[in-house]
């Protein structure tokens, strides 16, 4: 069983890397806070003995042994990137409920049969770096490795550039070097379905189809002045038309359906001038991935539309598409049986947001584990999920771990 | 008479400091592409055997005297500072046609009773530092100095460090030291009423009112994926209805209306994260300050239903109001019989776009003289202006300058 105290004060201590002001973490991927949690991490693996490797996109592996040399191992995951202005909770409470798995273990003298292995996958969130789920992709084979590697943040400096300058690309080639028996991630839930039903743990059964778009609509600078309404040829205009057409576009589908712009960057961004430049990023989201695949050619309708009613050109390009995602039943049926031996409340959920999980999944059977996050609240500073709830969570992965290093 | 090709090749010389890859002019006030033009006008009104004065906001003074040291100067001026990738001809055209005059009258030894002064305006532009027209508003007490002086830059930089950072914080009083007689600025029109009717000089005689909005909506960051459409508050929705709605604004008025939004950013511009912030300006603009007012009732009403609709908050506060200017009848006569005198084809137009003309009107009778632009086009790197106009331009502003100087 966990140590509810030390694993607060590890959550606690990994939580002072990139902390911000109002308590939240500012920890982008392959930043400078990035490595130094990445040192931790590692120092953390090495105390418990375990054999440390890195990969060639920076991903994190720590290896626990088995009784029996030739089973198949577990694996273990999350990640310990975040958003800018993120919550602490995201990626970092599973990666530590891994940790404090493999510590209790430690602690307790409990033999497994299999191998556990303990990975940090790196940029799990596509934020500074494009797409999302990077790492686990690579490893799965499902993105190409070289070019990711050479996907650049704003500032234009590449994955490759900035693994390199926090001495991360290591040397470990990117893909498993066997087969995995299974895998399980636990997750803050990031929704408020658990909060709204007063659950403890979800058994996450699949994950949303998604896909991520780049517009560039090409105006033309003018003054705002002199410039008659009818010789505009306005980038923001056609842009705002857009975001306003992607939030009612959920609309025409069922319930489970989301759309968003969430970056737009505006040029030359002078109040007197007459934006020639409008950039913004598309996000559309179901369990359907029919019903994905309408949304996109919803949104390029809409961006052919809006253009050419203010004569302005565009460009789009379509930078990620990932299917939904369903879960090893085996697996989650084990993650059920613990909860109920650990007398944990749950319900099976799906995740409308996307996780490592689902690309490990390509690879060997695996599943969820989510905690609540109170009000729902996620990518912001203000994410919570109450320490009890992170206790429960644990030990049902504890437990789950267990009987799947076993199985 | 001016000198067309001492005239165009100093324009050459000036165009070459913040000069772009695309032959446009990239000249922030205060940056040090300003510092490195100012220079430049500071020896050539030295090599003029002009006496120079700096004040404390950085106009900067080259006085010719007269003939009667009793008599009251004429003032001649425009800008040296640019738009972010902006145009050549915009403000430099102006200062540098003042520059040319004084250089006939020297050349060909021309008698003038009054003294003349040429002036470079800080901060006309109003991009890097709100508001526009900074520095003669300043001079001329429209504006206030010290609140002024602490207006920063999206960098935090405030208008005092940059003027100390380049060197440019002059120890002259800020305002006019004595009464003037008369006005006059040269500009190119950007915008394309003369390049239509085939003309070589508008004599401008009003200026539009208008008026600057600041507005941060607030609303609340969270995941693109687990957070239902209905628990959204997304700041950028609001926004994108804002600037539709200020798109439509002006045709619910008179044809000379105009309405743009040119800024816009978004925190946290993640493509996975509900923005939580979204901070855009309106410039709204008519010759009619009553409609001026209207526009920006209608605005803020327009910010307040957005805003209710998302549920989310907002700031919104009105940075800059002017209202419109009717120039001196007198001046602008006196540059009508110069451009009859010699033979430019003209005629009388006011002026979508702001200029220092219109606070100097307050102190003194003004005018302006434009010249086309190509296309309308300004405020953008492919700014035009046939050198034939320029030069026609420059010796109406010749002939307009010797007689106010006489008169
Ligand atoms: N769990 C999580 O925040 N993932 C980031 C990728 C995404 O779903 O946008
Ligand atoms: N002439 C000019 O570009 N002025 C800048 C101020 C404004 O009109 O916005």
């Amino acid at each position: 069983t966990i140590d509810p105290e030390r694993f607060r004060e590890t959550f606690e201590r990994y939580s002072e890397i990139g902390r911000t002001e109002n308590d939240g973490l500012h920890r982008l991927a392959l930043s400078e806070e990035d490595r130094e949690v990445r040192d931790l991490f590692v120092s953390d693996l090495e105390d418990l003995g375990l054999d440390v490797r890195i990969d060639g996109i920076g991903n994190t592996f720590g290896r626990a042994e088995g009784t029996d040399p030739d089973a198949e191992p577990v694996l273990i995951a999350s990640h310990l990137d975040s958003q800018p202005y993120g919550g602490r909770f995201d990626g970092q409470l599973g990666v530590l409920s891994a940790l404090e798995t493999l510590r209790a273990f430690d602690d307790e003298g409990v033999e497994h049969r299999r191998p556990i292995e303990i990975v940090n996958w790196t940029n799990e969130e596509g934020s500074r770096f494009k797409p999302a789920l990077m790492g686990s992709g690579a490893f799965t084979g499902e993105l190409d490795l070289e070019e990711v590697l050479g996907h650049a943040d704003a500032d234009g400096v590449t994955v490759a550039e900035a693994l390199d300058e926090i001495g991360y690309r290591g040397d470990e080639p990117v893909g498993p070097r066997e087969e995995y028996h299974s895998s399980l991630e636990l997750h803050v839930e990031q929704g408020p379905k658990l909060e709204e039903e007063g659950l403890s743990v979800g058994i996450v059964e699949g994950v949303f189809g998604m896909a991520w778009l780049e517009v560039t609509v090409h105006g033309d600078a003018d003054h705002a002045g002199p410039s008659p309404m009818y010789s505009r040829k306005d980038a923001l205009v056609a842009a705002a038309d857009v975001v306003t057409a992607v939030r009612r576009l959920s609309n025409r589908f069922a319930d489970d359906v989301v759309t968003t712009v969430g970056e737009l960057e505006v040029e030359p961004n002078s109040i007197n001038v007459i934006p020639s430049e409008a950039r913004f990023t598309v996000d559309v989201r179901s369990y359907d991935d029919a019903v994905v695949a309408e949304l996109v050619e919803a949104v390029e309708r809409e961006v052919a539309t809006a253009c050419e009613r203010e004569g302005v050109e565009y460009d789009l390009e379509e930078i990620w598409r990932i299917p939904h995602t369903e879960f090893s039943p085996t697996v989650a049926e084990t993650a059920l049986s613990a909860a109920d031996a650990v007398d944990a409340s749950h319900r099976a959920m799906v995740s409308g947001a996307g996780h490592d999980a689902s690309y490990v999944n390509e690879i060997t059977d695996t599943a969820m584990l989510f905690v609540p996050s109170v009000d729902g609240k996620t990518h912001n500073e203000v994410e919570f999920t109450e320490w009890a709830d992170a206790v429960e969570g644990a030990r049902v992965y504890a437990e789950t771990v267990r009987r799947l290093a076993d199985a």
